[in-house]
């Protein structure tokens, strides 16, 4: 247990500090209103931060960043940013057979503090992260791609919100059974039988937590804090291209658990070799019980089949489809999806990728629209949305790999494309591969089309797809959902009828559904503590951020039981 | 939904009758103290329970048991009580392309009643299994053959208590989000964004209950209920032995659903043909997707290798150890031992199998006994308590299969026989197979021994293992826990230092410890809404009963948001 006398953060200072955020935060995932406190606006964070934020992370450039980790014998990196820069940090690379029993050997007196004083310790890592969100945001930028504001708010806030959110889930899971209870069964005339009870949530193991390339933090946190909060050590294994981010979430990590009197080998961080595939080694040592992962379906899959010792989170690839039946309000319909598809270069899990348009047309506020009508509008919106270069660029992002442009450019030779992409000038980095979204049409009836399809198709690449009617619609969503799994479903309807039957499909086969969203909501943004991002039910991912399910078999209760 | 007008249990009759005993079980499983509503006693279920128990028990026997089942294509039985009679009984056997696509119908309607009415209904079902406990009894007795008061009272009150418990926890697992939400997220000096979200508990699909042939209803039925709660269809496959308590259980689950306005196909009983091993073919099939198994290790490894489609739940083998280093109460700690190895002749997944012994010995209030003595003292114990044959048969019941008795039989020649078994004569079944338990001493040195040890021996065979001190019999019982698992663990110590060594071993290795049990309360027992059946973190089980873990992942939340 942490002492007080050693330690430079008190256990009662933490509890002073954190106990009603985290109060606040039990009482949102119940009500599921909207919260955070973690601001947005990159100003909330005092007048210097920005160009702090940036100079420390300029600073980090060209060096080792250092973590005195056990058990380092080599030091690697290469990140290189998707705007063109090359980082040139390099990063500490394990030798498991020392670093992780070292870990191992952190969890008894981190298991013995209990619930609270981790959630507590958890807290104040978060808040310290929330601090240099000027600083992370930059490191996110430079390692997915994303635009500043985005980095900054996905990667800082959003990504706070959901180890936060983890952090509730796991605190409220553990408490669910009290320390101690005593247990008396009356025996009739005879004397009750008494016993006293102790119980103490203990950690499954090592954690390992497989980052991705796109959302480092914000795919990362929920797992990083759940499992930590209930007692395990995490090893974070960052994506190769994305270790920046982590790195420092992991640096920071270290330096709150040792002031806090832990050991910091509750959380380190392994960064590999080039080709190394450091995470299918880890993810089968017996050491590591609990696995996050945030990836491609095949090494999902795998690890699901393989890393049988260890109890497996994936978040894999899914094929998200739209519904466009009719709408009241035509404009903010081809507004909202023209938003979504472009948001990112469309290189988020939550992407539209298949619009699902019946052939004969929709019913609109602006009159009957063709099935070609409204493909040509949402080009057309598209196209208004991203017209003017700088704008382009700070919705679009840059392209997170090569893999994402080979898709984009093989896109076209799939269909009639209805909208071409453009490179974008970057005006901060002039050669940077930004790139508009292609819209391509395809026939829902013609085979062919439909291997391309039902294909997840990563990137800026969405498929105007023509159906014969509604009904067809959502047949093909529930055979999408059922067989290649999603991450969202979004309808536009106004017929009651055609909601009750698309409710109806994503309840059964598991998708998590936006209705007629034609204003500042989208459907790929989901919010901590409210929205479940996933469902868990079907083959996109086999858990939700977050839930129960989420936490409760990241611990076990451990019963010790006496003769009263 | 149920509709009042057909049903003849109205929601609101249902929710008058049970609320209560869910809010007092919800109550309990929070604070861990002693309560059932299901009496112990026998005689507490009225004047006649018992004669008209053994009347309907009789009535059922070589008979039919319809169910009115879709896909019947069959009819199967042959079960036979260890007690030595046929029963007769003959169950549908299902055509699963029928069966399981009734089932699936059945959910929506089923999942749309949400998780208090269907807590209500699967109370109206325990409520009555609960007045039918005597008839329940006799059907535990003679496929189980477990005595008559044990079956009475593990297969009737205490089985309907982890029912009781696993709705109690599903039911809190699907209410921790709110079925509605407003969220409104603040945009500075424009309008704040508005949505309306609905969160449902959708089920995973059919539930498989694989049963056992020791303990069908208690084992049994907390995967049902926690299946069931969580919206999902339950599909029961019990162990050709031990047949009769599950489909008894299914008939009155599918008579309270029809009452209930519900669809009777939400629970359906699979019996099978002789050496048909139709488990296997059920759990690879793709409308599974949740399994509950209790049985072999085989087994239950080959389902979490194979039936990937579902979450499973196992409890497989296990060597139980109980650590014997000192005790201020040596009569007590031996009496207590003699019934932890004689009940059910040592038929339980929790009964002690290895007594770790210094060979130095131990210190007791009784003074120094020797490594030979505490076995002899031991071995004296039990005589003592089964020298009546009336009395013998009672607590021991009958041997449930030839495997154990061949196991048995074989253990006299692992070792020096401390205790020889003795065959008892029945007073009521005269050609019954009743056994008392051996004692077969082994050390804990010797590698021929340790292969004999560190295998579960599962029946009335025990060892009394010489360890060189009781640091040795700590780490023997780490690497027990940790290779082969272990349902339960005990130990008798006055040291506070060996308790804690004892107890930081059960703590890191992830195993329910029971310390210094002396009087009426057994290793081997655990008790619903407060003790933990397995931790459901070393290898003899991946769950325990009950906890959030063993509900969470049967259903998922689906969250359909609008704008607002």
């Amino acid at each position: 247990m942490a002492t007080a006398s050693t330690a430079e953060l008190t256990p009662a200072q933490l509890v002073d500090q954190h106990r009603p955020t985290l109060d606040q935060a039990l009482e949102t995932i119940r009500t599921r209103a909207y919260w955070s406190p973690h601001p947005e606006h990159p100003k909330a964070y005092g007048e210097n931060a920005a160009a702090e934020g940036q100079a420390a992370f300029e600073a980090l450039r060209g060096k080792r960043l250092g973590l005195d980790q056990p058990g380092t014998d080599a030091w690697v990196g290469g990140e290189v940013s998707p705007y063109g820069p090359e980082l040139g940090v390099e990063y500490p690379h394990p030798d498991a057979d020392v670093l992780l029993p070292a870990m191992r050997a952190a969890m008894p007196a981190w298991r013995d503090a209990g619930p609270e004083a981790r959630a507590m310790v958890c807290l104040e890592i978060l808040s310290r992260i929330s601090a240099r969100t000027h600083e992370f945001a930059h490191a996110v930028m430079h390692t997915s791609g994303q635009a500043f504001m985005m980095a900054f708010q996905a990667g800082g806030p959003h990504a706070q919100d959901r180890g936060l959110e983890a952090v509730a889930y796991a605190y409220r899971e553990q408490v669910r059974v009290p320390e101690a209870a005593d247990w008396s069964k009356p025996q009739g005339k005879r004397d009750p039988l008494n016993l006293s009870k102790r119980f103490t949530a203990v950690p499954r193991g090592v954690a390992l937590l497989i980052g991705c390339n796109t959302f480092p933090t914000w795919n990362g946190y929920s797992g990083l804090f759940a499992s930590l909060a209930t007692g395990n050590a995490v090893l974070v294994k960052p994506h190769p291209r994305a270790v920046l981010p982590l790195a420092l979430t992991v640096a920071v990590a270290r330096e709150v658990l040792a002031e806090a009197g832990f050991d910091p080998n509750l959380v380190a961080l392994a960064a590999e070799r080039p080709g190394e595939g450091l995470a299918k080694t880890l993810a089968l040592r017996p050491e590591i019980r609990v696995i996050d992962y945030t990836g491609s379906t095949a090494f999902g899959d795998w690890l699901e089949a393989n890393a049988r010792q260890a109890q497996v989170f994936t978040e894999k690839a899914g094929v998200n489809t739209v519904v466009v039946d009719s709408t009241d309000d035509y404009r903010g319909m081809l507004a909202n999806l023209a938003f979504s598809l472009s948001l990112y270069s469309g290189q988020m899990c939550t992407t539209p990728q298949n619009l699902l348009i019946p052939r004969e047309g929709i019913t609109t506020d602006a009159g009957h629209k063709s099935y070609d009508e409204v493909v040509t509008d949402l080009a057309g919106a598209v196209q208004g949305l991203l017209g003017d270069d700088a704008r382009a660029a700070a919705l679009l992002g840059a392209i997170v790999n090569p893999q994402v442009r080979e898709r984009l450019e093989a896109a076209a030779g799939l269909g009639e494309v209805a909208l071409a992409t453009r490179a974008v000038a970057h005006p901060d980095f002039p050669g940077a591969t930004v790139r508009t979204p292609v819209i391509v049409k395809l026939d829902g009836a013609k085979p062919d089309d439909e291997a391309a399809f039902l294909s997840e198709c990563f990137g800026p690449v969405s498929f105007a797809v023509a159906v014969d009617s509604t009904a067809d619609a959502v047949g093909l969503l529930r055979r999408t959902v059922r067989d290649k799994g999603a991450m969202t479903v979004g309808a536009y309807t106004t017929s009651p009828e055609v909601e009750r039957l698309v409710e109806e499909a994503c309840l059964e086969e598991c998708a998590q559904l936006s209705l007629n969203l034609t204003g500042g909501v989208y459907v790929n943004q989901t919010a901590a503590f409210s929205d479940f991002h996933g469902s868990g039910g079907n083959p996109a991912a086999n858990s939700a951020l977050c839930d129960g399910a989420f936490v409760a078999s990241r611990f076990r209760m451990v019963e010790v039981r006496r003769q009263a």
